[in-house]
């Protein structure tokens, strides 16, 4: 698997822009005063099916030619990337077959039927999930469309740091948080592509810090029981995500549970926004090192705003 | 009391403009999808102290003469007046005396702290509030800036339908919520000066139905024991508010509790923004009546989105 170059991004862009949601950056004179930076927050939480996730699928789908789509695509998802790539294949007009652990909640469920996907129920382990997706594979000759661990898929994340960095000037950190890797990856490219003198530094929770620990060491070590509010970055960074964020991030901090909800709790509130926690990881490195970013112009990407309501906590 | 003219309206608006935020109008196109109809929401839960009351907090103290505000503005409030105020006064640079219950909410008394007022705490009565603000202007010389009966309020207020009716084309409904009156009454003239084909119709919760039986009385009837979610709504509406409600509105609709709290998550889970529940009961209208708004241009004012986190419905 390649690395996506700049002109990868940008084909990228054009081949989505006309199916994606152009998401706002906001800004908060109350959150700038907290921290003393100048904040960029690229709104993903508004993209379409609720989070960034559109973006890579839309990209992936949309670089199979039209002759070898027509079986369709699967993947194997509870979350973000289900929703995004049932709904990629609705733009395709392909079918789409979601496998999803029987556990899942009735919202995602109802989310990923709505855009006329076809969802196949597993069993709640990583192996049945992997086994069911294939036997899905082998029976509709739908190709698989993984979650970050591909070059398509990172380089449709990159776009939305690409539009972040075009909205702003002079951006000195730009910040996302790491599950996969896929966004973090993107945009480190975005980064090193579009404005390499900005820095870009990656938010992970503490309690699934596999990439804080794979940075230190060079090589990926696989996360343990991850037990994290931040349902998004529960997974291993993919091997290319990997080397991608290994040559380009200036660091990487980790985040406590507390530190997350409170970032998160401090966004709803002031910013009157809805953010899910994975979104809350990046900036809650903002207000954990204010001294560094002081008075600097900070670009945070949030991520997605799919939260299940009945469970908040707070 | 005279009914503010468009001119007043005008002038309100150059007035308060340079202090204000210019807040978005945002569409969904999930929400179209489950009513029908095509909804523009005006979002002044992004406005400065998380609601619309500013604009109209702010062209009252304005409209004093800067040689007569020097010893400031009082007003008795536990919610987004009393913040708004607040930081009205501080636009004007002059005190602000904000009478609020002693079993108001931690965070709602330092957000009026936050902008610099002083806060004078009182017994969780009417008379007690009306009482002690007495004392606080008698003592300090403080004018008093009412909530919303009061023509430069209306005036205010009225600026944000202004620009949700210059930011839309063709508005076949405008809706708003009433409580006081400030916003409805101010809406209610913006249509009536500025696009008078457009229909407008309130929402009212069912528990605090005081403006519904006196539109159907044809004179104020005030409220008894109100019970509602929505906590902005449940005052009397004003004797001039009820008089230009009652000859531009075309309907009054009430709404129950759990009509409310649906709308409200509604628009959490499909737009990710934060609205309070009072911002929820004219999108209840719409969901309630969806037959009238099908395939309409529908505009509906947000008003705010300060909730309290740490005690949500849901």
């Amino acid at each position: 698997m390649e690395i996506p170059a700049l002109s990868d991004i940008k084909r990228a862009h054009q081949r989505i822009e006309r199916f994606i949601q152009y998401t706002p950056v906001f800004t908060s004179d109350s959150l700038n005063t907290i921290t003393g930076a100048n904040l960029y927050f690229k709104c993903e939480n508004f993209q379409k099916t609720g989070s960034f996730k559109l973006r890579g699928a839309t990209n992936a789908v949309l670089s199979v030619r039209p002759e070898e789509r027509s079986a369709g695509f699967a993947t194997h998802s509870s979350g973000n990337h289900g929703q995004a790539l049932a709904y990629a294949a609705k733009i395709a007009e392909v079918p789409a077959y979601i496998v999803m652990p029987e556990n899942a909640s009735k919202v995602k469920i109802k989310a990923v039927e709505g855009y006329g996907a076809e969802i196949v129920l597993c069993k709640p382990t990583e192996a049945d999930r992997v086994n069911t997706c294939n036997e899905v594979i082998k029976k509709t000759g739908a190709a698989l469309i993984p979650p970050f661990h591909d070059p398509r898929i990172i380089a449709g994340q990159a776009t939305a740091a690409k539009e972040l960095i075009e909205d702003t000037e002079d951006l000195d950190y730009l910040l996302t948080p790491v599950g996969g890797g896929g966004l973090a990856a993107g945009s480190a490219l975005a980064v090193k592509y579009l404005t390499p003198s900005t820095k870009f530094i990656i938010g992970e929770p503490k309690n699934a810090d596999d990439t804080y620990r794979s940075f230190r060491e060079g090589k990926v070590i696989p996360v343990k029981n991850p037990d994290t509010i931040a349902d998004g970055l529960r997974v291993t960074v993919g091997q290319l995500n990997f080397e991608i964020i290994k040559d380009i991030a200036s660091d990487i901090v980790t985040i406590t549970e507390e530190e997350i909800m409170e970032a998160m709790k401090l966004v709803w509130e002031r910013m009157k926004i809805i953010i899910e926690p994975s979104s809350a990881v990046p900036f809650a490195v903002v207000l954990k090192q204010k001294n560094i970013f002081e008075q600097k112009n900070v670009g945070i990407i949030f991520t997605g705003g799919n939260v299940d309501m009945s469970n908040l906590p707070f």
